[in-house]
């Protein structure tokens, strides 16, 4: 697990974007994903309500976002620059699939900053923007429909590195007690013993009950306060029948 | 690599979506990644102009979405429901990371349908939603800001399971041949000898130039092409010394 401060270098950089709102969505998608560092190359309009509409409780982030007037001063700090393509045809550069990407992308981010770079809407990167990064990564897609919108492609940027370093609580196992082998076993006793006394199953012809009762719950994995409301209802129907 | 029928049989589910762009924008953040079958429970406004303007190339999605009164009818023909939160606090159910969860949800989607299930915008599932679903999925996000707008899950869900079955092109390694260790070998005696002739590499105090220059060429990993175009500068540098 990598320090939060790696993510902390990580800079997403927006070049010539067209639709403030995208803009606004780019910093909510960054935000999720624990990154704050976000620069906009000469945006074609300025950012308003609709920006911070979509920037929602991550108004922080859009509010610090700095403007420069080309690529080249974006990047002026950055040890490497990443640029960001859904096409995988037509490219100059070797490029990278996202996940593969990410180890070299976080790994130069433990000792300097690295730039994630999206193009215009319409125009993706130009071939002079794309001359300006070291690295050019594509997030694969479909053939026939490979357009990600903008902040999408910004939001599944920043899951892949903050996935890939484990940045964030991943949700603990089942909350619940598992029963342990011996407890599930003494269930199928258990339930064995009511389905004989209610003529369900008989010895003679078992017809393979127990084995599907088995297999049913073996894909349940039943928790311990499972197994004993299981008991206690076997119980109940074995009293009925006993009346 | 699984057949592309898989995916097919994957469906997302927007149970009543607030906002119509969301449902548009869901349905592209699908399409890019080779999904089609959208459903949509109780939406709570008539999709228009706006959700057709976000779907952008997605309008077959958008247009071929089915509208249930209730989740229990758009999980009809499921075998999987996997509901979609963004908290791992507050679960009554066991949750699985999205990644942990994608092996499963594929393996079931080779046999049956299996349903994506997102609660609206504002409050995400309820319990009795959630109780309809078979498997809880968390996308791991910032605990300060975990709120990912509902196309933005929708988009990481729809890539993270394209991306484990790796259903997309993913780009080729460099376009150009790599130069073979022999080639390089002889570029660096043709550098150092054009250095020694230069003057600046003094055989006697060589300053651990040699090494420092292939430190930098090992990292740049040249092209055949480049070889020759760099040997092709050093005999211009050397002609220029001899006149």
């Amino acid at each position: 697990m990598a320090t939060p401060s790696a993510l902390a270098r990580v800079s997403v950089v927006l070049s010539r974007p067209s639709h403030p709102g995208n803009v606004g969505a780019a910093a909510r998608a960054m935000k999720t994903m624990g990154f704050a560092d976000l620069r906009l190359v000469a945006p074609q309009r300025e950012l308003g309500p609709e920006a911070r509409a979509l920037a929602s409780g991550a108004l922080d982030v859009l509010e610090g976002a700095r403007t420069y007037p080309g690529l080249e001063e974006a990047l002026a700090d950055a040890g490497l620059a990443v640029g960001f393509s859904a096409r995988t045809r037509d490219l100059s550069h070797p490029a990278l699939a996202l996940r593969e990407a990410a180890g070299a992308i976080l790994a130069a981010a433990r000792s300097q900053r690295v730039a994630l770079v999206f193009g215009n809407e319409t125009f993706g990167l130009t071939n002079e923007e794309l001359g300006r990064c070291q690295m050019l990564c594509v997030i694969p897609a479909n053939p026939r429909y490979s357009s990600l919108n903008l902040a999408a492609a910004v939001q599944v940027a920043c899951y892949e590195l903050a996935t890939a370093q484990a940045s964030h609580p991943v949700p603990a196992g089942p909350a619940h007690e598992a029963a342990t082998v011996e407890e599930v076993e003494a269930l199928f006793e258990h339930w064995q013993a009511a389905m004989v006394e209610s003529g369900f199953l008989d010895p003679k012809r078992p017809k393979r009950l127990m084995e599907r009762l088995r297999r049913l719950m073996g894909r349940a994995r039943p928790e311990r306060s499972e197994v004993k409301f299981l008991r206690g209802m076997l119980a109940a129907f074995q009293e009925k029948k006993k009346r």
